[in-house]
C-alpha cells in the first residue's frame, strides 16, 4: 500500500524530484520509440536493420506495457483512469504493437504515443508556453460551437456542389461518382488543390470558379471566429459563461444578453 | 378544415410532440434518401443492385411528393410558401427526379435535399448551436456589401491579369482562350493552384510570381471584413442599422456618422 | 466655348440625366466590347465569325477613340487629365488596338478597359456600396506601409530559400536555376502549390516542409494588418493621420504616441 | 587609433555623409552581387559569359571580405561584433565562396547575402516604413509563445496523421514511408497541395480530407493569434510585460491578472 503511493507520486505526479525524472526520461523514451517506428517504415533502412529495428521496438512496447500496468496499479481509482482521455492514449500506444501479431503492418500506428508528449509537456509547465496553450485552448473551446455550425454548413455546401459537379461533368474525367466528387469539391473548397481530378468541360470550369470564389470568402468565417476568441480572452475582460458575450463593467448578477446568472470574479 | 389545421401543426410547427416526431423522421429520410442516390453513382454498386437502387429511390420522391402537396394543402397562404425560400428547396428536391424521366442523369441532383436539413436543423432548435448560427448569420448579413464589393474587384483584376497572361503566354501551354486564362487566374489568386494549367514562359512566370503574392495579400481582406463584423457582434454593442458603424452610448436619436435616426434597444 | 463646357457636364459630371444616361451607355458599351475580345480569344469562335468580330472591334475602337478625344477637347485642363490615373487607364483602352497593326495579337490586351468599369462604378454612386468601398480603401490605404514592409520581407526569405533549394536539389527535379527556384518559393509560400516543381530529394522535401510551415505562419500577418485596420475603421474612433495610431478621447492638439499635431473633426 | 574610430562612424555609422553614403554603396553592391549569382545560376547565360561571372564573383567576394575585416577592426569589441546576429549574416555572405573552392555549387549560396539588405533598409531609416516595421515586429515577438505552442501542437497532429495515412494507404501510391506520409500531410495541411503524392484507396481519401477540413479550420489560429497582437499594438494600450493582457486605466503598481509588478509609462 505504501509503495502504491509512492508510485503514484513518481508517475502521475511531477512536484518531487523522482516524478520530475521520470517524465523527463518518458519524453526521450517517447521520441526514441517513434523515431524508429519512422526508420522502420523506410525501405532502404528496413532490409539493412529489420532484426534490430524488430528487438527495439519490442523492448519499447515491453517498457511501455509495463509503464501502463504500473499506472492501472498505482492509481487511486483504476477505472477512472483507463478510461480518461489520457489513459486511452496510453492503451492505444501499446495496443497497435500486440495487434501485428494478428494484422501485419499495424505495429505502425504505435507512432500515436506522440500524442503522449502533449501530457509531458503539460506536466513540465513550461512556465508562459504553458499559459499560452491555456488561453489559446480557451478561445477554442469557446469557438467550438460556432465552429461545428460552420462545418455542418460547409458540409451541406460540399454534399451540393460535389453533386452539381457531377452532373455537370457527366461520371467523366474523374468525377467518377458522387463521393467522388464531394472529395473535390472539399480539396477545391479548402483551398488545397490537389490537381489529381479537374474540371474538363467549359460550364465545370465555370462552376469550379464559383466554388472557388465561395471558398476564398468562407475562409474567412473560422478566422474571424477564433480571431474574435483570442481577442476576447487577451483583453482580459469577463465574458458571460452562458452566452459567451462580453459583460458590462460594474457589479451584475445576471447577463444582459441571454438573461442568465453570472458571478464576477 | 380543421384537418388542415391539424395537419400544419404537424408539418409547419415544432411545439407539439407530433410536431417534432414529424421533423425528427423527416431527417432521417432525408439522410436516408441522399445516401441512397450516393450510392447509385458508385459504378461498383449500381450494377449489383441497380433495381433496387432504383426502386428505392422512386419510394423517396413518392414520398416527398406526398409531403410537398400536404405542405401546399395545409398552408394558410400556399402561394406565399411555394414561393418562399425553403418552398422552392423543397420543390427544387423532388424535380430532378420527375425530370430524369425526359433527361437522363438529372436525377442525380436529387442530392439537392440535403439542403432541407438546414432548415430541420433550425426547427430542432438545438439550443446554443441555434444562436450562435444566427450571430454568424447577422455578422456574414452586415458584412455582404463589403464582400459584394471586394468580390467586383476582384472580378476586375482576375479577367485583367487573365488577359494579360494570354497574350504573355501567346495562347500556348494551357492559356488557350481568355476566359480559360481568366479560369487560370481564378485557381492561382484563390491560393488553389491545381497546376493543370501553368505557365512555362519566363516573363509568365514572373506575372503568375505577382498575381501570388497579389493574391497572398488580398486574400486578408474577406478574413478582415468579416473578422471585424464577427467581433462587434460578439462585443454586443449597438450598431447603426443604415452605415454599420458602432453607436456611441448614452440616449441618441440620430446616428453620429450618417445622421439617419436610430431606435436604440 | 459653350459646347465644351456642356460636353465636359455629360461626360465628366454624373448629376444631369444626360450625364447618367451617359455613363450607363458606357458601362454597357465596356462591357459588351470586353465580352467581343473573350470571344475572339475562342478559337472554335473565331474561325466560324472572325470577319465579324474583326470589324466590330474595329467599331468599338473608334468609339471610345472618339469619347477619348472629346475628354481631352472638353476637359477644363487637358495634360491634367491625359496625365491622371484615370486618363491613362483611358489611353490604355485604345493603345492595344492601333498597336495590333504593327505587333499581332496585342489587341487582346484592349481588356484592360474592363478596368473603366471601376470608374463607372465610383460614378454611379451606388449608395451604401459606394460607402463600403470607400471604408475599405481607406483601411487599404492606412496599411499600405505595414504591408510594403510585410512584402519587402517576404521578397528577401524567398529568395534566400529559393537560392538555398537550387543548391540543395542540385539544379535537377525542375529546380533548374535560381530565378526558377525562387519561382518555386513563391508558389509554395503563397500556398498555391501548382505542383509543376516539387522536390526530389529528402533533404529538399525538409526544407520545403519548412518553409510551407513559414508560409502557414506568416500568411497571418497580412490579414492581422488589414483586420486591425478594418475593425479601427468601423469602430469610428479618431485615428493619427502620422502614425495611424488610436487617439484618446477629449479635445487634444497634439498626438500623444508621435507629437504630431492633429485636428480632431 | 583615431582612424579606427573615423572608420567605425562611416561603417557602422548612419548620421554622418559618409556613413549615409557608405550605406547607399553598400545596398547597391549587395545587389548587384545578388544578381550576379542568379544570372550565374541561368545555364544559357553561363555557358556564354561564364569567365566574365567568374571573374565578377571574385571581385565582389574579395570586396566583401576587405568590408568584413574593416567592421572587425573598426569596431570597439570585435568578438561582440563577430558572433552579433548581423556579425554572423555578414560572414555567411563571404563563407559559400570559399567554401566552393572545395565543394563546387556552394558558391550560389552567397546569395544569402540578400539578408544584408535588411540591415541596410533599418540604417536607412525610412521613416514611416521603419516604425511600422518595429510594430509588426513586435506584434511577432509577443505572439512569439503562442505561435510556438501553435506549431508544436501541428507536428504532433501531422505526425500522427501522417503515420494513420502510411498505413491506410499500404505504403503505395507514394506514400512509401512515414516520413514521406507526414510530408504529405504537412503538404496537406497547409493548403498547399501540391499534388505530387496523393491518396487513391476510398478510406485514404476520407481521412484526406478529414485533414483537410482540421487544415481549414486551424489556419485560423496563427491569424487569430497575430491579428489581436497588431489589433492590441495598434490600440496603444498598455498590456502586463509578464503575462501580456491588457492593463486597466489608471495608476497600478501590479498587473491584476498575473499579480507580477508592472511599472507604467
Amino acid at each position: 500500500m505504501y509503495w502504491r503511493k509512492k508510485l503514484y507520486i513518481i508517475i502521475f505526479g511531477t512536484n518531487t524530484k523522482a516524478g520530475k525524472l521520470f517524465d523527463l526520461a518518458l519524453l526521450w523514451v517517447i521520441i526514441a520509440s517513434v523515431l524508429l517506428v519512422m526508420m522502420e517504415s523506410v525501405a532502404g533502412l528496413e532490409t539493412d536493420h529489420g532484426r534490430l529495428f524488430h528487438d527495439l521496438e519490442w523492448g519499447f512496447t515491453i517498457l511501455f506495457s509495463i509503464e501502463y500496468l504500473l499506472r492501472i496499479y498505482s492509481h487511486p481509482k483504476p477505472l477512472t483512469y483507463v478510461f480518461s482521455f489520457w489513459g486511452l492514449i496510453d492503451l492505444l500506444s501499446i495496443l497497435p504493437a500486440y495487434l501485428s501479431l494478428v494484422l501485419a503492418g499495424t505495429h505502425f500506428l504505435t507512432v500515436i504515443r506522440i500524442l503522449r508528449l502533449a501530457r509531458v509537456f503539460r506536466i513540465l509547465k513550461l512556465g508562459r508556453y504553458f499559459s499560452e496553450s491555456q488561453t489559446l485552448g480557451k478561445a477554442l473551446y469557446a469557438s467550438s460551437y460556432k465552429i461545428t455550425v460552420f462545418l455542418v454548413a460547409v458540409l451541406l455546401v460540399v454534399i451540393t456542389l460535389g453533386s452539381v459537379m457531377y452532373v455537370v461533368e457527366g461520371g467523366n474525367n474523374g468525377f467518377s461518382s458522387i463521393p467522388q466528387s464531394i472529395y473535390w469539391a472539399i480539396i477545391t473548397i479548402t483551398t488545397v488543390g490537389y490537381g489529381d481530378i479537374v474540371p474538363v468541360t467549359a460550364l465545370g470550369k465555370f462552376f469550379a470558379s464559383l466554388i472557388m470564389i465561395i471558398g476564398y470568402a468562407i475562409i474567412a468565417v473560422p478566422t474571424g471566429i477564433i480571431t474574435a476568441e483570442i481577442t476576447k480572452a487577451q483583453m482580459g475582460k469577463p465574458a458571460c459563461p452562458h452566452c459567451g458575450k462580453e459583460l458590462p463593467d460594474g457589479a451584475i448578477a445576471f447577463c444582459p444578453w441571454c438573461g442568465e446568472p453570472v458571478k464576477k470574479a
